[in-house]
C-alpha cells in the first residue's frame, strides 16, 4: 500500500491510500494516527471494498503534508553509508550514531523550508527513513522487522553552523518545519532496502548525492532492535537511517544553499520530496534586542 | 504555588496543589496539562476558594509521579556550571551544549530506576530544570523569563558507556524511565535560580555533588532565549540547566551505581527527589537471541 497525508484547505490533514491516479480518504489524520489502530489494514481494505468513485479524490488537487506529522519520536542515524565513510577514510563504526529530532521540525515533501537568516550554512542530507508499526523494546533484528510499517524519504535539512557551534548536533537539526517527509509511506511488503534501491538528491537540477538503500552499515532492522534496547518504540515513531556522500559541508569549498535554491530527494519506489529554501528575516520571528543582536551578529 | 503531580491506584496521574500538609485535586492529568489552559491560575484560585476539607488529600498517600508527564520536548544543557568547567581546566563555552531526551525517559521522584543489565556505566547528574509556561519563539532573555511557568529537580541518570559509544549522546541519556522529574514545580513568581539556591546529590547518604544555581553560564532565561532561536517552546515542555562537579564519571577511579543504590537530588525550596538502581536481567525485556548476545557482551 502507498499511503499519504493530505492537506484540507482548513488545515486539517488526512491520511489518504494513493491508488493509480486517485485517492481514497481515510478515518486518521496522518499515516502515523492511522497506523496507531492495530486492525488499520482490514479498515483500508473494507474502505476500498465499500468506496464509490464519487469517495475518491484526485491526486493532486491537495497540497501534501509530512507523512506522519506527530510521532512520539523521531531517531537520526549519522554516519551510515559505507561508500561514503570509505571516501572519507573513517573506519566502520562499532555502534550507529543516533540523535533526536522534534516532531516539528517536520515539513510537507513540496513545502518551502524557511528558515531565520541567523541560520547561514544550510545543507542538505537525502535519507531513507522507516515508520515504526507496532510498539517494541529489546527486540532483535528479525524480530524488528515485522515491526516496520513502511518506509518513506527525509531531507534532513542542516543548519552546519549552529550544528557546529558545540559537540552535540541538536541545535543544528532542530529549526523547526526543516525536515520534510513523504511524499508516500509505502508499506514493507511491497518494498524492502535491501533491494538496493538508489537514493539521489539534486539541488537546482544538478545532482550532488546518490546512494544505494543496501549500502548501509546499520540496515533498518538493525536501527530498529539497536534502538529498542534503550527505548520502546511506537506506531508511528520515525527513524531516519542516514545520508549518502555528497552533503555540501563536505565539498571543497563547502556549498550551502541560498535564497531560492530547489532540493530535490528521490527514492525510487518511494518517490520525491521537492523543497525550495526561503530566509526570513530574524524580525519575522522575534522583537529584536540588544541580547538577541548578539546572536544574530555571530 | 507548589504544583505537584499524584498516582492513583488506577494508575491514572492528575494534577495537585500542595498547601501545607494536603493536596487540593486538580482539573488536569499533570502539571503539563494543567499549565496549557492559559487561565490556569485563574482556576487554581478558584478551586481553592470554592473547597471544601473534604475537597483535599493528605499529602504522602499516593506516590508522586513525573511532575510533568509528557512534555512536547525536553532539552537538556550540559556544561554549564562555571565551578565544575574551572575544576575541568575547560574554558568557559561560547554557545550551550544542547540535547534531547524523550518524554518517556521521564519518571517519578521516588520511582525505583529500574535499567536493563547491558548498561553498565550508570551515573548522576543532578539538575534543575524549568517548565515553559507560554509558547515561545525567537525571545530575548527578558522576554524569556515571562515564559518560564516554574522550576523543578531532575536526575539525569546517564548510561556512560552507551553515551560514549558514539560522539552523540543520545543512546545514554534515552533509556525509558531513567529520568526522575519533581517532586513539585514551584512557580517562577515565588523562586528564583539567581538567589543562588543549593543543590545537592547523595548517593547512599554520602554528598557526591554540591552547586549553586546562580553559577549558571547560561542561566534559565539564556536558555529559554537560546532554543526559542531554532525551535517553537509551548506550555510544558521541559529544559534541564545541567549538573555541577562531582559526577561518577569524573572521580579517579570512575565510581558507577549498582543494584540497590540510593540517590538524592535536593535543590532548597523545590525539594527532594529518591530514586533507588534496580537492574533487571536484559530476559526481562526480550527474547533472547545470537544478535542481540552481541550487544550484551559489549
Amino acid at each position: 500500500m502507498r499511503l499519504q497525508t493530505i492537506r484540507h484547505a482548513d488545515n486539517r490533514t488526512q491520511a489518504v491510500l494513493a491508488t493509480d491516479s486517485r485517492w481514497l480518504p481515510l478515518p486518521a489524520t496522518d499515516v502515523g494516527e492511522l497506523i496507531r489502530h492495530t486492525e488499520w489494514r482490514g479498515t483500508v481494505t473494507d474502505i476500498r471494498r465499500t468506496a464509490s468513485a464519487d469517495d475518491y479524490l484526485e491526486q493532486g488537487t491537495l497540497p501534501l503534508a509530512s507523512v506522519v506529522t506527530s510521532p512520539r519520536k523521531i531517531v537520526c542515524c549519522g554516519h551510515n553509508y559505507r561508500a561514503h565513510i570509505r571516501e572519507m577514510g573513517r573506519p566502520e563504526p562499532e555502534y550507529p550514531t543516533l540523535f533526536a529530532k522534534f516532531a516539528d521540525t517536520l515539513a510537507g515533501p513540496h513545502d518551502d523550508i524557511e528558515l531565520p537568516d541567523i541560520a547561514r550554512q544550510v545543507d542538505w542530507e537525502a535519507e531513507l527513513a522507516l515508520v515504526i508499526g507496532t510498539t517494541c523494546r529489546a527486540v532483535t533484528s528479525a524480530q524488528a522487522r515485522d515491526h516496520i510499517a513502511g518506509y518513506t524519504a527525509a531531507n534532513d535539512i542542516s543548519v552546519r553552523d549552529w550544528q557546529r557551534r558545540t559537540p552535540q548536533w541538536l541545535q543544528g537539526k532542530a529549526f523547526d518545519a526543516t525536515t520534510p517527509l513523504g511524499p508516500a509511506m509505502v508499506t514493507a511488503d511491497e518494498i524492502d532496502p535491501a533491494d538496493g534501491l538508489p537514493i539521489t538528491c539534486t539541488v537546482n537540477g544538478e545532482q550532488v548525492q546518490i546512494g544505494f538503500t543496501d549500502d548501509l552499515v546499520f540496515d533498518p532492522a538493525h536501527l530498529v532492535s539497536y534502538i529498542s534496547q534503550f527505548t520502546t518504540l511506537a506506531p508511528g515513531d520515525v527513524i531516519l537511517t542516514g545520508t549518502p556522500g555528497g552533503v555540501g559541508a563536505a565539498a571543497v569549498p563547502p556549498r550551502y544553499l541560498s535564497e531560492g535554491d530547489t532540493i530535490t530527494v528521490d527514492i525510487e519506489r518511494i518517490g520525491r520530496l521537492r523543497n525550495s529554501i526561503r530566509f526570513l528575516p530574524h524580525d519575522a520571528y522575534i522583537t529584536r534586542d540588544k541580547e538577541l543582536a548578539a546572536y544574530v551578529e555571530h
